[in-house]
């Protein structure tokens, strides 16, 4: 076991209604509260209300910025850090999923440090304070709710990239299942597949952590048996509840400690797929994760096989990068760029994409090669 | 599932040498430092030095009370809220396991609210604050190290409870798997019981938390493949580590998300034999355990078959009632009132004191009745 840290802040407050919490959760941070959401669904479902009157009832003066991207743009991170300077805010409040939180946690660093969120998220500016936030979950996915990780993706730069903090755990997080009972089928699927592949960067990281890999094993499991589930029943409460709370146990650290780090190479393979194409997170690691395992079959078969050993039993590695396919598969989730219409003629372009990106592993190091073989391996 | 607040704050600090970060940690504080610690045994293996050493690295001022048992004493609780009030501290350090690390909890609230102590274990007093408290663990067992419950006994009411607060988080915990290499084979064996425990406090607690369910078959089959290892090989750093984590995994939350409570029977019967002959905590377990498993076989068969599908495939509840006991008496820890020379003399007195404090579950409710069964079960 590698020597490490547990440290997680963030209070979650999980159940139907917690969100009649919020009010007494919200109001000792202060009555200038910055709500920051999507384009606008929670309108059309009613949390927008529900948030709202949380807020009016501590005669909290409420200033919005919507409109946040499913794959979250620097540039609405620049425009809602401007509109929270200019209104002082005590507060951000962020309803919606991992964008929305994600883009919360570098806002809120933005306007605490005075300074440009690129510079943060590039490492140029070491932020030492931050705004308070409180996340009200609306998709179970990335697990922005309990971890102090933000993902944002530049134009100017070329670039989607990561950045985490101990400074970005929300104080609190408000999670309703009933929140996401009109996620559609195709985004229930991505949260599903996000949260297990979540659980994989943690097991193919660096570090004999035992116990860490029989919680993936939990995780994984639990996405398998209720992930059908909840796509035959959309509303049914405990299916949902039981995919939101394993989704945010992929991402809190539970599926780290004892490791050196996770290795993140097929996020980062994914999040190239996102920049180039606009494909939603979550469809691009069911395309990419099958390709990493089948190159990485021969480097690590002994690990792949251990996978498939607390997921099924006693299978090859091979057996296990099929069922796993097979399973994302069944999600309704692509596993083949070919599923979502990207042909051959776009092949040159990824490779060079994954290139000019470095797209690495923490682990297990990918070169041009390697990068040109997983990008065969996803047509 | 029902709903529920997942919140922890402790800071923990897991693996070799990370004692050294204490002076950091602790010099936020103060200089003020109460530090509370057992028989001595510190003394001996060299961990009291390394504490001190990194207290006096920033010139703190050490105030000692030491002498704590492993059955911890109201008496000693209110004899060290004397001496830190005396001495004004600003925090407490504790060094040992779960008894000098609960004492050192009801400690810091009895001095930080003024009051009595068992006034506060009693429900009669409720803490409004704290004084700060970082816990340098050298037992692998009850989780004190990363939740905020204490237990203790009181000789004048013949008791011995619990109290939870989420006051009582320790601020910082340090795990150093090396501080376990001298514990004697029986109180590493007792460890090994005790977080087996916890874990089923657990599963037999109320609401439909499959997640959560998987999480203790995580921790307890980590418990059966490196419980006997560590047994044969104590200063194997790798099997404490595995150890060590899983206890704090048993009781820091991880096992009760998702239901209304755990049922903790079996810990409650346990109590009295600890109050009544002094016995270990894991080895008053090892005897319940078994018993209760045994009174509650007719009444709650699938769930005790859904644990042996868990943690054995698919076996009936008798069998994985004899499975659990025999991992238990595998250990070295005792599984009947006999192994521990306890004899059918003290059958009526045990009987009595577990009517007279009535002994309960929050979930399975005893009576009389049952509580004498167990007993007899226990014999």
């Amino acid at each position: 076991m590698e020597n490490f840290t547990a440290y997680n802040p963030t209070k979650l407050h999980f159940g139907k209604d917690v969100v009649e919490q919020l009010r007494e959760a919200a109001q000792e941070y202060g009555k200038k509260v910055l709500l920051m959401y999507g384009k606008g669904s929670i309108k059309k479902n009613g949390i927008y209300g529900q948030v709202i009157k949380q807020l009016k009832s501590f005669n909290a003066e409420v200033i919005e910025y919507s409109g946040i991207k499913s794959n979250p743009l620097v540039d609405d991170v620049n425009e809602a850090a401007q509109l929270g300077k200019l209104n002082n805010i005590d507060l951000i409040v962020a309803v919606g999923g991992g964008s929305v939180i994600d883009s919360a946690k570098i806002t809120a660093l933005s306007i605490a440090n005075n300074t440009n969120p690129w510079a943060i998220m590039k490492f140029k500016v070491k932020p030492k304070t931050t705004i308070p936030l409180i996340a009200v979950l609306t998709l179970a996915a990335t697990g922005s709710e309990m971890n102090g990780a933000a993902v944002l993706q530049n134009h100017k730069t070329d670039e989607k990239i990561g950045f985490s903090s101990s400074l970005n755990f929300p104080k609190h997080s408000f999670l309703d299942p009933t929140y996401t009972f009109s996620v559609p089928k195709d985004y229930t699927a991505y949260g599903i597949v996000d949260l297990t592949a979540h659980s994989l960067e943690g097991f193919f990281g660096e570090g004999d952590a035992t116990l860490t890999d029989r919680f993936v094993e939990a995780i994984i499991k639990e996405a398998m048996e209720y992930g059908p589930k909840v796509l035959s029943e959309p509303e049914n409460y405990e299916y949902r509840a039981k995919i939101m709370w394993a989704a945010t146990n992929a991402l809190n650290g539970l599926t780290n400690y004892g490791r050196k780090s996770g290795d993140w190479g097929v996020h980062s393979i994914g999040h190239n797929l996102s920049y180039l194409f606009d494909t939603p997170h979550g469809a691009t690691l069911s395309i990419a994760y099958p390709a990493w395992l089948k190159l990485q079959k021969d480097r690590i078969p002994e690990r792949i096989a251990k996978l498939g050993e607390h997921l099924y039993g006693n299978v090859s590695a091979d057996e296990t990068i099929n069922r796993l396919e097979k399973f994302f598969q069944s999600l309704g989730s692509p596993i083949k760029l070919s599923d979502i219409g990207i042909g051959e003629d776009k092949k040159e372009i990824i490779i060079q994409q994954m290139i000019k990106t470095e797209t690495n592993g923490m682990v297990h190091k990918l070169n041009d090669d390697d990068r040109k073989k997983i990008v065969e391996l996803m047509m």
